[in-house]
């Protein structure tokens, strides 16, 4: 059973029954009618983070940036943080201080607390994060109307870039905002808070962009037109050398944390990059236009169980 | 660094800060001023459980029951559940939908809705649940005066004796009720909502009575003296056989899952069986009055980090 398909399973079985919630498995978060958000995420040693080249001060960092990438998503504003840790018995001290700093380092910035969790004793390093924010209107993936067009917050492949650039070996110096936002994404909080009166339907670039803006077409019953995908010079530079398609690459390429939203008409907001990469029309599916070609893509980012 | 002294580390570094939190780290849940709960549990194949003899039903409804007790432990009625799984890549479609069988069995049981939660691979099988809950009136760990007594809803030590006779191999059909205890604990939310109107402290019994009484010690900054601790005849049985003491084992076996509260007058209520433990002086510290001295003790229960 693959991700997606274990998800829909998940959620057609056990549908939401409580008043208090507003919209329950198919989001980035739960949304609840009092405006609370709530998102868990997790990430395990050996498959999300790699300690070859990752202090656990960056792995705090980068995945509290991740977890607070789907308050963003929503348009919530953080209020705090649950974290369970999953510990090999020899876990030092210094290094879950280290853990602790990187996780704090980030949602210091954004006004989170630190408010619960639980530590286990484990056969290998895992982190869960339970995130809850608060938003008066939260953005939906199931709010694309035909006639938007599909935006992102800054290019994308970036990340994945940086992770090949340091797992691979590439030369660091011509790649160093890719690495940069690899090791220290940002979640797009105050841009989705300022974003949120123009946008109609929102997600993260967590997993690719052909996966979240399937993700956008499913849930808001639309078909999404990707027309034009930005290639940053490092992005290039790499599938170059590589002599493979950077536009593949982008449409699966994960983990940037920015934001894949629609809506008729954004205006240009100050200090927040956004590029219109696509059109949002009536029907289903999702769509590449490129070379002259209207070609149909299939989710092709990262599936969480193959 | 031992559980304790890490989840202390915690709490002093990262105060709370935010205004819509009442209680942080520190108590068996979080809790809002809104009056929403929320709690974070993990477990982790090999560590918590062992699939010798659970089945993924059984790890299922355990896993969920843990978590839910947190909620009772706070005197609050169940929302809904977020489900972090971590699983190997050759998982079976079967056992996931068997796990998801066990998870709801309880959540149905007490109208709590499955919302949300994530899927990633991982060398082991990992499971964390967020549960959110709500209560018009939070039961603190720190709310035990000098005068209460300490009582707790049942037997203690049923559920660690279910998991040694079935671990170690002993007779089942003279263990019964610990099995059962051990595979089918319950979380006892309706007996916490009824007894809140006479209650000021409360915790679960999830790491053993005396690291569980501890806690409320000091939280409360109070003495508690346990007076007379209750042996099942299975517990009995179990040591007799053994030719260790009960009291010993009764105070660090964990997972019972039961009440542990404080209070002046609990007047009896009907289906809710309740044991006058022990009781609340001026002081602080944790006391055992056994064979007519009167001995101090550390909580001895279970830690998750050795």
């Amino acid at each position: 059973m693959s991700e997606l398909t274990l998800i829909k399973y998940i959620r057609e079985t056990f549908p939401d029954h409580r008043d208090e919630i507003l919209k329950g498995i198919g989001d980035d978060a739960m949304v609840f009618k009092n405006g609370f958000v709530v998102s868990t995420d997790s990430f395990v040693e050996g498959i999300h983070f790699d300690f070859n080249y990752f202090t656990k001060y960056n792995l705090g960092y980068r995945c509290m940036c991740a977890s607070l990438s789907d308050l963003a998503a929503m348009s919530a504003e953080p209020i705090c943080a649950l974290i369970s840790l999953y510990l090999p018995v020899q876990t030092k001290n210094s290094d879950i201080k280290q853990l602790y700093r990187g996780f704090n380092s980030i949602c210091k910035k954004y006004k989170c607390d630190i408010s619960g969790g639980d530590i286990i004793e484990s056969p290998f390093w895992g982190i869960t994060i339970t995130v809850i924010g608060k938003t008066k209107k939260p953005l939906l993936r199931s709010g694309a109307k035909p006639g938007d067009f599909l935006y992102t917050t800054n290019y994308l492949g970036l990340a994945e870039t940086g992770r090949i650039v340091l797992s691979e070996g590439y030369k660091k110096t011509q790649f160093t905002q890719s690495i940069k936002r690899h090791l220290y994404p940002e979640p797009r909080i105050n841009e989705s808070l300022r974003l949120r009166q123009f946008a109609h339907a929102g997600i993260d670039t967590s997993d690719g962009l052909s996966t979240d803006a399937f993700h956008l077409s499913e849930e808001s019953k639309v078909k999404i037109v990707i027309e034009n995908i930005p290639i940053h010079p490092e992005v290039r530079l790499l599938f170059k050398i590589k002599k493979l398609s950077p536009i593949d690459f982008i449409l699966s390429a994960g983990e940037d944390f920015e934001l894949l939203f629609t809506g008729k008409l954004i205006k240009k907001i100050s200090g927040v990059k956004i590029f219109k990469i696509g059109k949002v029309m009536e029907g289903r599916g999702l769509y590449l236009s490129y070379a002259g070609k209207l070609k149909k893509i299939l989710p092709s980012g990262y599936e969480h169980l193959k």
